[in-house]
């Protein structure tokens, strides 16, 4: 890690160990003070999330059940997310989840000359073009039949929610780093927030097996892998996702007669995760964070996906509730990624107060 | 190179370095006979034909003027391509021609995280989805208006050439290393060389800037280069295929309403060549394939562009012909690249009888 001013560098100092070690301050801060802990505490540290934090969603399952390590835990709070903006705190309720897809199309066991062979074969890079066609149209509209069926309308209590949300677009607009305003779709804050957290979206990531370097080649690739995904919001199985995109692709595959292989494959599926902010815990997390801050928290979503969530929800039923200490500019498990030293601090504050404000409920 | 029975391996046996040692040899032969050469014999030789030639276009259309070293030279004849197959000799009278493109789509100066943007950024890869599905369509056909409207019809003489040919499509098929004979475009063999050698065609080869390594990932590129070439046939002039291709991009990207910008560029420029065949210098070049194989060499055409052909052909009007040594398995310019012995010695020797039969030229 490095220390440039209020700013703590370094890869998880925002996305990860930031927050991990911010529990752990609070432990030894009760245990330097010599008071005891509020409420009983268990910590749960995924160190794999970046590579599928394989065994978990297994490990989860076990310890829920009766006499295990989760079985008596009554409320669950977890810090993976960051902020919605720079200043505001935020608890949140919800997450996107995702479908993860790969669509191989294979020719043959050798990559071809374009111009040797051009004209006589057909390419898979032509069934890709046209495979990706049928994806998206503008705006990111997925071509996909009734891939929004399941999407939900917004509530009046939900809208009301996103009116008092502080969300600056022109701030947004400079974080992502766009050229210009009009690489948006939406303008407005709530259409924006409502496209990012509650309806479901689709990108293709990029193609392996084709060439992918600078300069030219003059290849046509012996099989090509496109990789996209569809995040997905409460209401969308991933096993139904999986089933129509299949269905989709192989029925619009079949009627260009390539002659070539086509192989769909959901590669993950991770459910949408979303939960009633009108719980005591919910309380908790928001009170410790106005006694910190000062400020009311604003009640968030996400649009990605942090499995864990899911998984404790499904194996304990209990009220889970996101408290995130970084801010929207951290870079989170990205490139130069950091933490403000006063999200830090307060972020640990707002943690031991959280400890407190749970020892209250049913008090 | 490494000597495997009957077959010589390593890069440029067959495309490049065996017919320019080839034609040293025919020369070497001469001294040791103590004979004078049957002709003046000039070499001219590329070694950077894979990396653009840079350089030979100018220094032919300086070489080509009154006094200088390629303005008394009668008849060419280059050593560039292949046989059309694997035991018949020929001479080649065309090659396509080739434009190469760049179309990038850029919206930032970061990539995204598809999960916490997705649905609020208009996004490069749809983007590059939709103009690849603006490109071709099934088998292969390009969707560019007015693409197809200089391709010239076949003449009855063209297709008696064609019905001569010694092609077999199951050994050609083979070759490719198709995993289905459907995969190709043509079953018939007229109609496989016809797409092969007079038809255009578009190829998409890669993106540049997307994810392309194996796995997951969920990243939105701040920028992402479609790379495509089309193969061109005499009568299209690629200042032309440009502009039709940059036009049409252009405004099915306006369509989009995406706000990213677009940029179509053609990287590569070169014409298609077409020789007339019925020449002296042909039928010097068939004769003496005929005496040193024994049978009439196949007219051919290639897929392929050598563009110093090109370049030839404009700064000298004189004949031009091609004779290849290389027989069409041969990997040319590519992995596991071969030249069978008994192609190199016969090639040694028609090179050499060639020189013969130009010399009895108007004798």
């Amino acid at each position: 890690m490095t220390v440039e001013g209020e700013k703590l560098y370094g890869r998880g100092t925002s996305a990860g160990k930031g927050p991990i070690v911010s529990w752990l301050w609070v432990i030894e801060a009760y245990g330097e003070l010599g008071d005891e802990l509020p409420v009983n505490v268990k910590l749960l540290v995924d160190g794999m999330k970046e590579v599928g934090s394989n065994g978990i969603d297994a490990l989860v399952k076990e310890e829920a059940k009766d006499g295990n390590f989760l079985s008596n835990v009554d409320y669950f709070c977890i810090s993976a997310n960051s902020w919605l903006g720079r200043k505001t705190p935020c608890v949140t309720y919800g997450l996107r989840g995702l479908c993860h897809f790969s669509a191989e199309v294979s020719m043959g066991r050798k990559d071809l000359h374009s111009g040797h062979f051009g004209g006589t074969v057909h390419e898979t890079m032509t069934d890709v073009a046209m495979l990706m066609g049928k994806l998206v149209g503008p705006n990111g509209k997925m071509l996909i039949p009734g891939i929004y069926d399941s999407v939900k309308a917004m509530t009046a209590e939900e809208s009301s929610v996103y009116d008092a949300i502080d969300f600056d677009m022109a701030e947004y607009a400079e974080d992502l780093g766009i050229h210009s305003p009009d690489s948006l779709t939406y303008p407005g804050k709530k259409e924006a927030l409502s496209a990012r957290w509650r309806e479901p979206c689709l990108s293709i990531h990029g193609i392996e097996g084709a060439f992918s370097d600078p300069g030219r080649k003059t290849v046509i690739p012996h099989a090509a892998v496109l990789k996209f995904s569809i995040r997905i919001v409460p209401g969308m199985e991933p096993s139904h996702v999986a089933d129509s995109v299949s269905k989709y692709l192989t029925t619009a595959f079949c009627s260009f007669k390539s002659g070539n292989k086509l192989d769909v494959k959901m590669t993950q599926g991770c459910k949408a995760w979303l939960e009633d902010y009108n719980t005591d815990n919910f309380e908790a997390a928001k009170a410790a964070s106005k006694l910190v801050h000062g400020v009311d928290a604003d009640l968030t979503r996400e649009g990605a996906s942090v499995p864990i969530t899911v998984s404790l929800a499904e194996a304990t039923s209990k009220s889970i509730c996101m408290l995130p200490i970084g801010a929207c500019d951290d870079n989170a498990a990205s490139a130069d990624e950091k933490l403000n030293k006063s999200n830090y601090l307060n972020g640990i504050k707002t943690m031991g107060m959280y400890l407190q404000e749970v020892a209250k409920i049913g008090a």
